[in-house]
């Protein structure tokens, strides 16, 4: 669907200002608590918390991140499920969002209306309150930002550095052709998956992937180490290829090292009984940078997602 | 001076997003701390907050909030301390805040870094850590958003909701003729005199304005009420007449209504002393909606900034 309407009187400007917000607040129903918890004052008031929070920001812009073949439901629900997935890579769980919303004076009520109801239902879904945002005008585009607050689920974050030497690598679910399956748009969040790992003091390191398995693996890798990867050992979206698995990006699953030591079997199986149908795979080990590695992936012939390019 | 390059070679595209987001690193300096507290990670961890919390969010967006006119430096200053006046008309104290920037691939690099030397130079004046952010690309456009985290400064957060029939309207500083002033990129966030309200439980209701008194004020008034202003009374910034004071916008000052029965002499005696070089100023007081008020402002007649139309 198009997000600008034909006629005036099918466009945000039909309503103005005033009017909008009013209709957002219906829109995103029991997903944002009234003011001064939710929108409608100068600042949203907060909670206190006694946990560590973490705080990320992603945003989804037309026609970059989706075109009209998206139905804005789901522009909403990806937009949020983005952010959740930068909050699972660190063993968080939401606690609230707000959203600054850029749009041109013809954007079509239809299409901002389900935008808000597919982000609603996705913030009643994991629980996340929209507490607040900011409406601006913008000649010719849509543009959300959602910036996501959270706390670690439990006793501890997993950041990215912290993986050693002959650490093994791990991924959740399957990689690749996240466009044409959809996947960009039906994933789920690892919120589950991440809290559980960030409990289990073996899991040194963790990230979601965004740009490519191959671009976003140097992140975790540590200094003087390489990844050793076994290209069979990675898991194929359907319709995916080898090159797609590693570059295509938007695969929103979790890649986390493991330490050298850990009795892997029991760690499997203790993985099975808690999330019997998410996929976990060991792609291989960080090993010296020296060190000959045959047979394994050179992830210099694969490039992840260039920004700005 | 405008934002996009000429020559490719000094446009952001030269760069592409690692070094780019390298370059942002060495632009903001100290005003943002190391991963995990602040760049490179999934998410931004925080430390945990004992007081209420306040979130808010504000964009600037070329050509709307600023044109090439404006000194890049100015502009990210007034994109942080356009939220930091937010967090003033709560009583709040800034912790933390998250930049989520859209811009065209030929933007100038000599403009963004601009950009982000003046924001982090706001940053560390006003003690706010940039803890992260997100970069993405969009046509023909820049555009940045800013999500500012806060907490109560005292004990108390001071909202928009609590004035009564027969409370005192006041207003700090100066109104009208912001842009031809350049106020607009010039204010000074009145952060202490909010913290210094919100001590006061005669301060009922407070709030910043941005669109222009005449507009503002209806969120302040209470059911049953309206404010009788007296036009002479309005604290007429520089070049500014009674027109542009109501409905001229981008004031950031703070207009807050003070209970009927305080001793208004001893208020503002503790004013001058706390804020010797900041005006205050009683405009007039919330009446009855039936009660007739000679000689006050119809505020009707005029009309602040209108969104989206």
């Amino acid at each position: 669907m198009h997000p600008f309407a034909k006629k005036t009187a099918d466009s945000v400007a039909s309503l103005g200002e005033e009017k909008l917000i009013a209709a957002i607040r219906r829109w995103l129903g029991s997903a944002s608590p009234r003011a001064p918890f939710g929108i409608g004052d100068d600042c949203a008031v907060l909670p206190a918390s006694r946990r560590a929070q973490l705080i990320t920001v992603d945003p989804v812009i037309y026609p970059r991140h989706f075109d009209d073949a998206v139905p804005p439901r789901d522009v909403g629900a990806k937009l949020l499920k983005r952010n959740l997935s930068d909050l699972a890579a660190m063993g968080g769980r939401p606690t609230a969002a707000v959203l600054a919303l850029t749009l041109d004076a013809r954007t079509s009520l239809v299409w901002l209306e389900q935008f808000y109801r597919g982000l609603a239902a996705t913030a009643r879904r994991y629980q996340v309150p929209i507490v607040g945002g900011d409406i601006a005008q913008a000649d010719g585009t849509v543009a959300a930002s959602l910036t996501l607050l959270g706390e670690a689920a439990g006793a501890r974050v997993v950041t990215r550095t912290g993986a050693r030497r002959g650490d093994w690598i791990y991924v959740t679910g399957e990689l690749g052709a996240s466009l044409p399956t959809r996947h960009h748009v039906t994933f789920t969040p690892r919120l589950a998956e991440g809290a559980w790992l960030a409990r289990h003091a073996a899991v040194r390191a963790m990230m979601d992937l965004s740009d490519g398995l191959a671009k976003d693996l140097h992140a975790l890798t540590p200094p003087g180490a390489k990844p050793a990867l076994d290209g069979a050992a990675l898991p194929l979206r359907r319709t995916a290829d080898l090159r797609g698995a590693l570059t295509d990006g938007e695969d929103y699953e979790l890649v986390f090292a493991l330490a050298a030591r850990t009795d892997r079997q029991k760690f499997a199986a203790a993985w099975r009984r808690a999330f019997p149908h998410t996929r976990l795979t060991c792609l291989g080990q960080f090993v010296s940078t020296t060190a000959s590695a045959p047979g394994t992936l050179n992830l210099a012939d694969f490039r992840g997602y260039e920004h700005l390019r």
